[in-house]
């Protein structure tokens, strides 16, 4: 990522996908649908088809997946983010999901049925085959955000004594082969795990190894309680494509596969990026007015009543300013730069938790650390910020007072922006969520008062 | 992620990895180093132990390196993050940085060759055998963050003449497969793609079907041009685990794999994260104090320019504030609004732009409901923040002031949100680091200027 600013660029000028996309917006537009249905049922992939609704204002939206035919619906709605799936979803009876079961895996079909009022997902329970319900059931007993929830019971299991020639001619009777199969699984008798036999080994071997002969042992077998964060930090330093979900008692459960990480990892950059501006990262980006409008007020609520905690702190000393308004003019460089640096400390824990390189054997020193920083920075611009006061105002006690309140602030900040992120976890706070507002209302506080209140004592009031 | 506060916590407490993690941490410090030797070499993964050493402060980190197999450095750098990588490469030499070579795919060993300096480079390319050196340097003529970059040319090609039969005969002649081989790919007699063989659908098929009657045609060509985050969406759209790169000539010249794809993500979403504090994705979470202290004194720096930008409106209006100090009291409320409001808008559009969901096609739909949006909530909250006022300080004309300026500086935050992304990025500056900023002095020079303006005219000063 060397060139950052170029990450947003189009370079796929060639892509075919998005000339489609293009032409079938533009069908819209001037009304010829007839072309832009053609393009849309016949051109794209599923998940691009997703992508085009998830990136059309409401209104072309209901009008794409009118054009949509029947039967891609189903595939298409396994791609779309939670909140606009639910806007299809609202108006189907439980046939209408019945029919599109056949195009989920069963991890997602198990994410759509807990979209469903609870008396739906009764009835579609009720409606499928013994052994597909089986099959949900497993997945649903799990949360949505856990190992359980993920996992896929699509797969193919062998034998360890068989061999190489059997297993393949196992596989020529599939009429396919489930999605991101990389590995197939070994279990014994008991249906418990055994080892994998990746298909990269199978098709090299002699056809008389036996699976025994030729498979890994050595894999990292995933609870089903596993959190979906650490799976996913375990496909990250592994490069997995697929990993078996196994349960306490040996028996292998079913398995992960890459494409779900990925919407994983997806889904917490969201939510992370997202939430730090007290956004929701299920809800559509192209939400219509209202629902957006109403979303954003209640953050704005919540971070007013941190403005008026700073505003109170500045109130006890309307005194003090009355008498030099110099302090007016300056406060909001202290409060500013505690909290810029209070938030430097408070993104890299938040993000080094997430990624699992943030834990408590370095936290202490981390901690350590970034106090030191907001020291050593508080140091090095309070030097600069009080000459430019004393300079600007012709006032040697007003600099005075304004450097040790940045010394202050700014080492306050570093020590509360790296603390504050265990503390809410360890009080089940999501600290992307609370840790910006609550840091902003520390080094706000910290700031006014220790500026107004050392003003206060240094001149005497 | 319904329960996002719950994606920190650590539920794989039988995870064979953390436990051996602990046990060498904790053997490092208390000196036993025999047992922590065998466990870092022996039990854990390559990814797993470049996990370790991110994780680890300095100090500890330059021990386990010691304590590292030779045989075993190369794999764990391929894992390693620029920044930590280089600290390793550093007193490597030509011979060295040879022998690790074998550890690497062709995008990897391309990349770490860009971490040498030019004179080792070079060296190294000399020393290699002529094919090796013909396919880095294919790789290396391409952007580092292009599909050019990305790609491996480690893959599998046949012919469309040739039967199942045949293939599966050919593949049992190679020691290993490239990994993450989904798909083999055809080629013509002029080494031009044709398409892509899925090993799922050659597992399945009748042996004496030809190639040619099962391959896949219908398959996105990725030019070797297209941004990497361009490749990212792709690949998330359609669930793919490998793509063929294509030049315009039609041939193939390599393919790219989704384990790269996922540091693509990764690395996206910390750019993303890690930008907007003004923190560089590529640096060490775990650096030593003064390195830290000088990349975060820069930041601080940039925003204190803003700081004073914003000091110096205020200034502007100390006669007004001398008169009346409950301005100085209420402006921070003003400020911090238009910032929330803004920053939501901003992050929306800057994500939206990274998945490729907010674009021409859509920007100015966005534009204008932020804008009302932002005028709803500026209203709304108005109403709040003047009846505080006028009860606080018991002064109309405050509240009206202080509304008047909320709605103003909350619409143009809105507007302002959503517009300058997309300015930013037309002038190749990268929104994500800059936006923030910017944004930040926007709202707050809006802000001050809108009601300590309008407070001088109400007042008649």
């Amino acid at each position: 990522m060397q060139n950052a600013s170029e990450q947003y660029e189009d370079h796929s000028s060639r892509s075919v996908t998005k000339a489609r996309f293009r032409s079938i917006v533009e069908g819209l537009d001037s009304g010829s649908l007839h072309q832009a249905t053609y393009t849309l049922n016949n051109g794209l992939a599923p998940g691009d088809i997703a992508h085009l609704l998830e990136s059309s204002p409401p209104k072309q939206r209901l009008i794409l997946w009118e054009l949509l035919d029947d039967d891609l619906e189903g595939e298409v709605l396994s791609y779309l983010s939670d909140d606009i799936r639910s806007e299809f979803l609202r108006d189907m009876d439980a046939e209408a999901v019945l029919s599109i079961a056949e195009d989920f895996e069963t991890d997602d079909f198990a994410d759509l049925l807990q979209q469903l009022p609870e008396a739906l997902i009764a009835e579609v329970l009720e409606s499928m085959d013994t052994q597909d319900r089986v099959r949900i059931e497993e997945v649903l007993a799990f949360p949505e955000d856990s190992a359980g929830g993920l996992m896929t019971t699509d797969m193919i299991t062998v034998r360890p004594d068989i061999s190489v020639e059997v297993v393949l001619r196992y596989l020529r009777k599939h009429k396919a082969i489930p999605a991101s199969t990389d590995n197939l699984l070994v279990v014994n008798r008991r249906d418990q795990f055994v080892g994998v036999l990746p298909i990269s080994t199978l098709l090299v071997s002699n056809l008389n190894a036996t699976v025994r002969e030729i498979m890994q042992t050595d894999v990292d077998q995933i609870p089903p309680t596993m959190s979906e964060n650490d799976v996913a930090n375990l496909f990250e330093r592994q490069d997995l494509i697929s990993a078996p979900v196994v349960a306490d008692s040996g028996r292998l459960l079913g398995r992960i596969t890459i494409d779900d990480v990925v919407d994983v990892i997806r889904e917490r950059a969201n939510h992370e990026i997202l939430s730090r501006a007290g956004l929701d990262e299920d809800e559509d980006m192209l939400a219509p007015f209202f629902k957006t409008a109403k979303s954003r007020a209640v953050w704005l609520g919540i971070n007013l009543i941190t403005a008026f905690l700073a505003s109170a702190v500045i109130g006890m000393f309307e005194g003090t300013i009355d008498k030099v308004v110099a302090l007016a003019v300056l406060m909001p460089i202290v409060a500013s730069m505690g909290g810029i640096a209070g938030s430097q400390a408070l993104t890299l824990v938040i993000r080094g938790m997430a990624t699992g390189k943030v834990s408590r054997g370095n936290i202490s020193w981390l901690t350590n650390r970034e106090f030191l920083v907001g020291l050593f920075n508080g140091c090095i611009w309070a030097l600069v910020v009080a000459t430019a006061a004393i300079v600007w105002f012709e006032d040697l006690q007003l600099g005075a007072v304004i450097g040790a309140a940045l010394i202050i602030n700014m080492a306050v900040a570093g020590l509360a922006g790296t603390i504050l992120p265990m503390v809410l976890q360890s009080m089940k706070i999501d600290p992307a969520l609370a840790g910006g507002v609550i840091l902003t209302t520390i080094t706000d506080v910290v700031g006014f008062l220790s500026f107004l209140g050392l003003a206060t004592i240094v001149y005497g009031f």
